[in-house]
């Protein structure tokens, strides 16, 4: 029989256990960075499954580690008998590590005070999104442990593939349609700045993901081996050519991609969200974003509504990484045969990844660069909720409720997978929670105890107030 | 008492010792190969000047390992008491080998059976130097045991920074130039094509070789680590700004640089070059060049005399290497805080280095790159000698009287710091002797072993020649 969800007494008493639990609840996010699980490379990536599997056991759910094409899928559920139910997107993989230099071990998950933030978690994965996950969980075991049950049906589909651009996600989505319907969708993000401002993002970006290579052939250049540098004044360069083909690509200020039609498939933003932009412009802190990034100065000289209109609702042209040739210390002089890019495009509602690579195929033809192959790592569409949706209203309540300062997003410059939800399972789907961490896929990725702590307050309620929408 | 050089039976003597003895000879110029001395890392230069050192000593010489702010100069001394002296330049530092796929480890030295070649010792520094240098050692020493002396006095002069582009070389000889005195100088190559043909080289390029380096700023962009992809929207990338600065530089079509009055200071190809242009085309292989390269076509669609004055005569600019970011495997969506490429100029006759360099500043600067730093690794003007003067002139008749085929060039392309002898210290030099290597630079650097025999008595010739002279 389902009851009726936990009273708010019962809410109090839930915060109180998982304060007076948390430091049980803190080690288990810090075993978790532990457990290296670089999708790159893939080394310890089925024994985090096994991790994410064993909490959502500890629920007294069931599960199974779901075999696609690359890494599992850990799906569960927790069937309480609840009116409603919550579907739980996220993913157990994080981003690499290489050539980064940490302030702590990247996979030690120690204490860190950090300047301005205080005690912090630093660590791979720990804001990405281990620690959110584990913390979810966490805040589920309290309720459990205070009401004996859960208030609404949960169900888990973490995903292990995100950092390589979840190449597998939608095709085990297409593939398990019934078994993850549900009444909404959350996925868990510290969503509190180091200010303690809540960024609350209805939507993400999709994400284009391709790598250029060049090298030498019929066009002309070495094809096979670098020869010595002397021959550059008569062989072609497939370095020259990939940085010739590039620099047709975006214009010099950095703000114009040159792609022809690109544009074309845009959707300007909407009247509802260009109110919400208008809103941000007066809270959003562009100090706060330079100052976070490191970063003197933005592309764009606009006031906050329109820099962040264009932030937003325009798709921007990344550079990932590049290499060629001799690029480590001292002289060595060749010519390389082989030179590649990686780079991405952030998809903006409206653009279709396909009809997007399409246009950059084209483009390179256009500009004479037929030679420079163009390889597709990822391409997934965006996803746009709404502030009044069955997933985002109770999440926006909560905020509210709590008193912290808020900015709702219409949409993040992220890109997550998530049109699966809202689009191929018909679900809303919520993004957040409170919390601050930062750094996400860059040196010192770090989440603060506290807002950790916060973190698992918000979930337990969250859970509440869907049970009783 | 100097006595009048080895006769016509005497050469005749000295290459049957040189046949005789050749075991020993190779395994000499093995043992340097298998002595790993990569200049960019320094890792067994000291023992390779040892090595090299010890082979001046074998000749009853003398000499001193003399320190520079880098790697040493081996300078050594065999005083016969002759009236000619001949000054031998040479390198016994060698390229990297970082990312190369080799058919046999290149500190190994072993010997392997070629396609089209034969057997030849495959090893990085085989070609270029060790095997020249060694050879002529181990020829001087068959024409003592042979004719009891030397007909002509040795000076060494044997850098361990040729491949860094040596920057020290010069000071040395500015600071010995008294010691230095010589009457011709000698840089020993193996100069036959994989056809036999011998390619006299009658002068080199000189060498300009910059780093350019992006990174954030004042200008914008994160200036002290990565920051997430997702940025590129606002804020400004230092690897475009490398790629949009660089595509700045060269044409498309990768035939004309365009930095503004680098053409200005280049000499045109004198009447003599061109007659020896114009004879070199008629006989120059282009096929021949094309497959060594394993390369399709060449940049320029011209008669062969007119593509190798453009090839010699007009500099060429070259991208050695360049890295940003994340270029392992798998996606990993960050804007990378720097970017870095390393770019050489070959610089022809009349041109200053130092003027090129100042050029590329200001083209920079002209182009809203002044953000995009450049730092000069290397930089030194080229040198050209004639057919008649005192070091080619010998060896041109060694050549024309072993009846091999002949090309007489009044440049290569390739770099090296000859004019300190030329301009610096006003001696002749020759670049030279019979054998056949290839792939200098480049995996599977090789000799073959029957041309490292044919170099010895082309070497002990030399010798003889220039003692008559």
């Amino acid at each position: 029989m389902p009851d009726d969800g936990p009273t708010l007494p019962d809410l109090e008493r839930v915060t109180a256990h998982i304060d007076d639990h948390f430091d049980t609840h803190l080690a288990m996010a810090q075993e978790w960075v532990r457990q290296r699980s670089v999708s790159a490379d893939g080394i310890g990536i089925v024994e985090m499954a096994e991790l994410v599997l064993g909490g959502i056991e500890s629920l007294g759910g069931h599960g199974e580690i779901v075999p696609t094409k690359g890494h599992p899928v850990v799906f569960g559920e927790v069937d309480v008998g609840a009116p409603r139910t919550l579907l739980v997107y996220c993913l157990y993989d994080v981003q690499p590590v290489e050539g980064e230099d940490w302030i702590s071990p990247p996979f030690d998950a120690a204490i860190v005070d950090l300047p301005d933030v205080g005690p912090s978690v630093i660590g791979r994965g720990i804001m990405n999104s281990k620690g959110p996950l584990a913390g979810l969980i966490a805040a589920a075991q309290s309720l459990q442990a205070v009401t004996g049950s859960l208030p609404v049906n949960l169900k888990f589909a973490i995903e292990g593939e995100e950092e390589l651009g979840s190449p597998h996600y939608a095709e085990f989505v297409q593939g398990h349609r019934a078994q993850l319907q549900a009444d909404a969708a959350l996925f868990p993000f510290y969503s509190q700045d180091s200010a303690g401002k809540v960024l609350m993002y209805l939507g993400v970006k999709g994400m284009l993901f391709l790598e250029l290579i060049a090298r030498g052939g019929d066009w002309g250049g070495p094809a096979t081996r670098a020869v010595h540098g002397m021959n550059a004044g008569w062989f072609h360069s497939p370095a020259w050519a990939l940085v010739q083909a590039l620099s047709t690509m975006l214009s010099t200020d950095q703000r114009r991609i040159l792609v022809d039609g690109l544009y074309d498939q845009v959707a300007p933003a909407t009247r509802e969200d260009r109110d919400l932009l208008r809103h941000l412009g007066t809270s959003f802190s562009v100090e706060t974003q330079l100052r976070e990034a490191g970063v003197s100065r933005f592309k764009h000289d606009l006031p906050p509504a329109e820099l962040l209109e264009t932030f937003l609702f325009e798709p921007g042209l990344n550079i990932d990484g590049m290499v060629a040739g001799h690029h480590g210390e001292g002289m060595k002089t060749v010519l390389p045969h082989e030179a590649r890019a990686k780079i991405d495009v952030r998809l903006v509602p409206g653009m279709d990844p396909d009809v997007t690579a399409r246009q950059i195929r084209d483009h390179l033809d256009q500009h004479g660069f037929g030679h420079v192959a163009l390889h597709q790592i990822a391409a997934y569409p965006g996803s746009k909720g709404s502030a009044s949706d069955r997933a985002n209203a109770p999440l926006l309540e909560i905020y509210r409720s709590s008193g912290v300062d808020l900015e709702v997003w219409p949409l993040v410059s992220g890109s997550a997978p998530l049109y699966v939800f809202t689009q191929t399972l018909g679900i809303p789907l919520a993004i957040g929670g409170l919390g601050h961490g930062g750094r996400q896929h860059a040196p010192n990725e770090y989440a603060t105890v506290e807002g950790m702590r916060l973190f698992e307050h918000s979930m337990a309620a969250y859970l509440q107030r869907l049970a009783n929408s």
